[in-house]
């Protein structure tokens, strides 16, 4: 009983949804005996998921063709609180890719990609950008992978405790989380008569 | 010059300091020839790390003493928009921590662990809840780990665009990200009488 409301999920469509709405996944290598984890920026392009990073990209330069990589994107929903530290938990959604991830060098497909990661974190934003030169794009770190091996882990409601702790004179129940977005701070080299194009400003009406 | 917003942090400071604001962390482990990353709960005792996770604990099952395995805990802080794709970036910090995992077995270390993952997610509220049973404490997947080698990566302020980009009519700034709490929704066997405690309070209005 205390377990249904985890469940896994195999549906595309689920999966999908989880990259789509996390602004960061965090991207699993192996190197020699150890396991590396790091938090990369994706997005997505119908069942091609792509991976950009300049933080990770020093340490998955050595990302060869094929590499096995284990990505998992999470949203946080809520905290879930029983009566018990056995029945605390987190509403959450989990999406799991197994793959191998390869390095995109292809000028079209590394402008493509980029587009794509950048359209994730901002929808709308590529249009409003300089283009990228060839300089830029022979320096940009992308690989690229396919969802095939996907699934996704979800919880959902409410805790689940044993009828004879709901009894106790404790609060039960879920502290849902959102991510929010602040006040935008310009950059101190914004000329005063820019105004935030309408990428910025359907975000934060959002 | 583009790159001075990132830096490698190794103080031990600052990853505790992400660890113990991060909700949430993400652990890889080798399996075979995969990596294998789960999102999974955590909190610190001091220089030791403590792990919990019931949807992890089917895939860790087989996490034998030693394990080797990666923990990587990522605050988003900000989506940092320059002028280009290439100087899009995020604000971020993020700790990784390299280290042997060991099953916590013993009765009274189990519950000093669970409670000091209970204690991250929500302070005060170990003191609300029911003590955990003997067979409760038996069925809880717990894993321990140093924080010996452990560092952070950082970035924080504005975008780095080339002089040249600041006269785009483009808007560049960072827009600052922020995880918030919504209204507590109660458990439906909640009886009406019982209200949220310190804990919860304490948590909604900070």
């Amino acid at each position: 009983v205390r377990r249904k409301s985890n469940r896994a999920d195999y549906s595309v469509d689920r999966v999908q949804e989880v990259l789509d709405e996390a602004l960061s996944c965090h991207v699993g290598v192996v190197r020699g005996e150890w396991p590396i984890v790091l938090c990369m920026a994706h997005g997505r392009d119908g069942g091609t998921l792509y991976l950009h990073g300049s933080a990770a990209a020093g340490m998955f330069r050595d990302m060869r063709r094929g590499r096995k990589v284990c990505v998992t994107a999470t949203l946080l929903d809520g905290l879930v609180l029983g009566r018990s530290a056995r029945n605390h938990s987190m509403n959450y959604r989990s999406a799991v890719i197994l793959g191998e991830a390869h390095s995109v060098d292809a000028r079209e497909e590394k402008l493509r990609g980029l587009r794509i990661v950048t359209e994730h974190t901002l929808k709308g934003r590529w249009g409003q950008l300089r283009h990228p030169t060839d300089a830029e794009l022979a320096e940009t770190g992308l690989w690229r992978l396919s969802l095939r091996d996907a699934s996704c882990k979800i919880r959902t409601g409410p805790p689940i405790d044993p009828p004879a702790d709901a009894a106790l004179p404790v609060w039960a129940g879920v502290l849902p989380l959102t991510t929010s977005i602040g006040s935008p701070i310009p950059a101190p080299d914004l000329p005063p008569r820019v105004v935030p194009g309408p990428d910025v400003r359907s975000l934060l009406s959002s």
